[in-house]
C-alpha cells in the first residue's frame, strides 16, 4: 500500500510475520543514521527488545528509549523527556525514531519526530488493532493535555509504516474489540460490503486471527487512506472520519476515560445513526444495523453520566464558528455530504438524543 | 513580495506606516474568527495594545496574550502555558495566532501556532530588524532546551507577515546593531553590491531611518525568500544561511548567551571568512573586508572563553553523520557550493581558527 501526503509518499506493509524484515523496510524508506526506537515499558519487553536485537544483527544503530504505558503518559512530559533523552544522546538531523506500540505510542513518538530538530522521520510499527487501522495512518500526531485530548500536536506523516498482525496476539482480547469498532466505522461511512464482511467474521476478527486480520486491516488503511490522501489536514473531507467522535469522545471524557475509546466511538456511532434518522438525513433502522455487531464487540457501558458529557461537546476540536457539526451517515456505508460533510446541530437536540443512549438500542 | 511554499504562498509586507492597515491585511490575508496576539510584556505594551485596539475597533474578535520578555522565555514551559491560556478561552481551529515581537515571539508564538490542535495559521509581526529580516520568513518556529538553543521546533510558515519599519525607533540602538548582522550576512553570501550598499548606508540604518530600514528589510526579505523557497526544510541550499553561524552559535552558547547573537555571528562570519582563506577556498581577504563594516557596528566581545566553544560545535544541528560541516564563501557575495553546500572541516582547524578569535581582524 501507497499512500500519498503533500511531501511525496509512504508505504503501509500489511501481513503476517513482516517484522522479521523490518531492518531491510526501514533501511529502503528511511536509510538514517541513527534509529531511536520508542515503546512503553510493556511494549519494550514484548516486542521493543527482540525488534532492538534484530536492527542491531542488522548492523543499524539502534537505541530504545521508553516510558511508563498508559494514555496518562501521552502528555507534553513524556514528549518532553524523550525528546531530551535524545538530544542528550546525541541524535541528529539524520535519525528517524521508530514507533513501536499502540495508538499512545504512536501519537507521542510521532509527535517527538515532528518536533525534533523540527522534524525527523518516523517508522510507524503499530502492535494493536487501534494503532494499525487509525492511528498509523493519516499523520496525524499529538498529545493530552488539561484541556482535553490530542489537543496539541502536529500532522507528521510516518516515512513508513509496517502492520504485522502477528503481534495482535500478543494483545488482550478487550483491547482487540476497542480497535475493531474503528474497523467498522469505515465500513459504515465508506463501504457497507466491508461492514457486512467484517460482521461476518468477527469471531476470527475477535481471536486475531492473523490472515482475518490482515484483510482488515489491508482495507481500513486503503479506506482511510484514500480519505486522507484527498484531505490531509482535516479541510473538509477527512471529518467523515469523525463519525461517531463527537457524541464518543464526549462521553469518553465525561467517564473520564474509564470507557474504552472503542465503546465510546460504538455509542457514539450510534448514537449519531439515531441523530441522523431524527433529522431525516439517516434511512431509518440504520442505528439498528449498526447496533447488531457493536453491542456484539463492546456492549453497552453499565453507568453514563449523559448530563456530564455536554460541556465536553462545546470544546470539540471541529467545533467551526462556535457552532457544533456533526457527521451524518446518509445509509450503511454513505455519509451525508451535509454542508462541507457535517450538519449543523442544536445543542439541545444532541442533549436529547444523548439522552437516549443510557436506553437500550 | 510573496514567498512560496509547499502550502502556496504568502505575503511579507514591508514598508512604514502599515500597522494602521493591519485589520485590513489579516482580514484578506487569513480572515480567521478570532485572534490570538501573542507578545512579550515589554511589546506588549508599546505595541500590542494599540494593535489590540485596532483590531477591536475593525470589530475583529481579539485577545492578548503575553509572557515576560527575554530569551529565557522561548521554552516548553511558555508554549505550554500560552497553549492552556488560548484552549482555556476556548480558540477554535479557524482562529489565528499574531505574533508581535522580536525572534523569540515570532519563534515561540510560532511554535504554539503550529502545534495548536495540530496546527492553525500565524501572523508574523516582527518589531525588530532580527526578526524582520531574519525570524519572520522561512517558516521555523521553535523553543530552546536544556541542550540548546531551537531544538524543539517545527516548519510552520506564517499566513502575512507584515514589517513595519516605523516601529525599529522603539528599539534600543545595539538591538538594532544585532539585527543588522543578519542583513550583512545575506549581502556577503548572495549579493556583493547589497552587503556595500549597507555599508555605505549603515549610519541611517541604524539610527532607524524608516525609509533606508524598508529598503534594506525589503531586500534581505527577497533573498532569503529565494533561498527558502528553493529548500524550505533545509535539506541543502538553505544552509548557505547558515554561514557565521556554526562558530557564531558555539561562541553564543560558550558565552552562556551573554554575547548578543549578532555580536556572535558577526564574529562566526570572520571566522569562517578566516577557515576559508586557510582552506583556500575562500578568496583572500574576505576576512578583512566583511571585518570593516560588522566591527564598526558590533564590534568585538571584550573576554571570549574559546576552549568553552569547542564542546558546542560538536552538538550543532547541521552535524551531519557526525562530521563538521560549515558554510564557506568563495568571495564576497558567493557561496563556494562545497559539496551539498557545506565543506567537511576537521575538529582542529575549528579550534585553531577559533584561538584566532581573541586576537584582532
Amino acid at each position: 500500500m501507497r499512500v500519498r501526503t503533500r511531501d511525496g509518499e509512504y508505504s503501509v506493509l500489511v501481513g503476517t510475520g513482516l517484522l522479521a524484515d523490518l531492518p531491510r523496510a526501514l533501511t529502503e524508506s528511511v536509510g538514517a543514521r541513527r534509529y531511536a526506537v520508542i515503546s512503553d515499558d510493556n511494549v519494550a519487553s514484548i516486542h521493543g527488545h527482540p525488534i532492538m536485537e534484530r536492527l542491531r544483527e542488522s548492523g543499524l544503530d539502534a537505541s530504545l528509549f521508553t516510558f511508563p504505558a498508559g494514555e496518562a503518559s501521552k502528555t507534553r512530559k513524556s514528549w518532553s523527556i524523550l525528546t531530551d533523552e535524545m538530544l542528550e544522546a546525541g541524535y541528529g538531523r539524520d535519525a528517524c525514531v521508530v514507533a513501536v506500540g499502540g495508538g499512545v505510542t504512536t501519537d507521542l513518538a510521532g509527535f517527538v519526530a515532528a518536533t525534533y530538530l523540527r522534524g525527523i522521520p518516523v517508522a510507524q510499527i503499530p502492535t494493536s488493532y487501534l494503532a494499525m487501522i487509525d492511528a498509523s495512518v493519516g499523520g496525524k500526531t499529538g498529545v493530552d493535555v488539561h484541556a482535553g485530548k490530542n489537543l496539541v500536536g502536529a500532522f507528521h506523516p510516518p516515512r513508513l509504516v509496517v502492520a504485522d498482525t502477528e503481534v495482535l496476539r500478543t494483545l488482550p482480547r478487550d483491547e482487540r474489540a476497542q480497535g475493531l469498532v474503528e474497523a467498522f466505522k469505515h465500513g459504515a461511512i465508506l463501504d457497507a460490503a466491508y461492514f457486512e464482511r467484517l460482521e461476518a467474521g468477527v469471531h476470527g476478527l475477535l481471536e486475531a486471527d492473523a490472515g482475518a486480520a490482515a484483510d482488515a486491516v489491508l482495507r481500513s488503511v486503503e479506506l482511510k487512506a484514500g480519505v486522507v490522501s484527498e484531505d490531509e489536514f482535516e479541510g473538509g473531507y477527512r471529518q467523515i472520519l469523525n463519525f461517531g467522535h463527537t457524541l464518543g469522545h464526549a462521553l469518553e471524557a465525561a467517564s473520564k476515560y474509564a470507557m474504552g475509546h472503542g465503546s465510546a466511538v460504538a455509542l457514539g456511532m450510534l448514537l449519531e445513526a439515531e441523530l441522523g434518522e431524527r433529522l431525516g438525513v439517516t434511512e431509518p433502522g440504520t442505528r439498528e444495523r449498526l447496533a447488531g455487531p457493536l453491542l456484539r464487540i463492546v456492549g453497552l457501558p453499565r453507568s453514563l453520566d449523559v448530563g456530564a458529557a455536554v460541556p465536553y461537546l462545546r470544546s470539540d476540536k471541529k467545533v467551526r464558528a462556535g457552532r457544533i457539526r456533526v457527521v451524518l451517515l446518509r445509509r450503511l456505508g454513505e455519509v451525508d455530504p451535509g454542508e462541507g460533510w457535517s450538519h449543523e446541530v442544536s445543542e439541545s437536540l444532541l442533549v436529547e438524543v444523548l439522552a437516549t443512549a443510557a436506553k437500550a438500542p
